[in-house]
């Protein structure tokens, strides 16, 4: 994980990719998503998404996974290298999720992490927010997935 | 479910309570969000949350389930009295999502949903589009959670 001062407006990571089996889909759905069309093949083909159809918090809790795992693979690739390792804060939230098309059963999704914004905290100055864009795309190239998600980043010149 | 004309700004439901267990939490943040206050009492304790704590997209995907489920009561609840039962579209995502207090093993929260704007499709007349703040609160009725969600409602003179 990096400092503020190290992070620049526009990077992007590929965070890593992930196949939705109709299994795993069906699993998420039970626990937290229980419509037809996340449920049963036959109901997600009689459906707008045309096919078993990720639930859209299935979709978003794993691009989590993969931000953390990103995260932590840095982290100790860094500490590996004898570096300060910067610890972010917990995440007050996100702006604008969207879910732009059906992830189906079958379909890998690629994710990626954009800075899209970053600024000073005034009330906090050791600390930097940057809005970062994750985003995913399917096995065609198309985008299915966008959130905007929000983070505290300790400063360097803050660190004790 | 209901129709697009039978839904008034300001109108609030009470969907459901969940108790986050240490054992829910953890099995979540194993799959999705594994990062060390998520999956353990002592570095729960020792980071910002002050315990074990429940990923942000735990909280957010119990809400979820607790939503369908409500919708699915009101629906059969609508179909036993004879009604017919408006079928609402897939969500296209949502916005401001924040995660405002820790969610920590053993706490019960209580979700509410109040709808906070309508209006009607310009490009689709025969859909209403309407907002809603879904939200948490805990045992001691402090807010955890909020999120304002977009919904494409059928209108009841648009149906077949």
């Amino acid at each position: 994980m990096y400092f503020f001062e190290e992070i620049k407006v526009g990077q992007r990571r590929e965070i890593g990719s992930f196949t939705f089996t109709a299994d795993g889909i069906k699993a998420f759905a039970a626990k937290f998503d229980p419509q037809a069309f996340h449920l049963d093949e036959e109901e997600g083909r009689k459906s707008l998404f045309g096919g078993l159809a990720a639930s859209g918090w299935h979709v978003g809790s794993v691009c989590m996974k993969l931000l953390v795992t990103d995260g932590q693979r840095q982290a100790s690739e860094a500490a590996a290298r004898g570096e300060k390792v910067a610890v972010w804060g917990p995440s007050p939230g996100f702006r604008e999720l969207r879910w732009i098309r059906p992830v189906l059963a079958g379909d890998t999704i690629s994710f990626a992490s954009e800075i899209e914004s970053l600024r000073t905290s005034s009330s906090r100055p050791q600390w930097g927010i940057l809005e970062a864009r994750n985003s995913g795309a399917n096995q065609r190239g198309e985008p299915v997935f966008s959130m905007l998600a929000i983070a505290f980043v300790p400063r360097r010149s803050g660190a004790a």
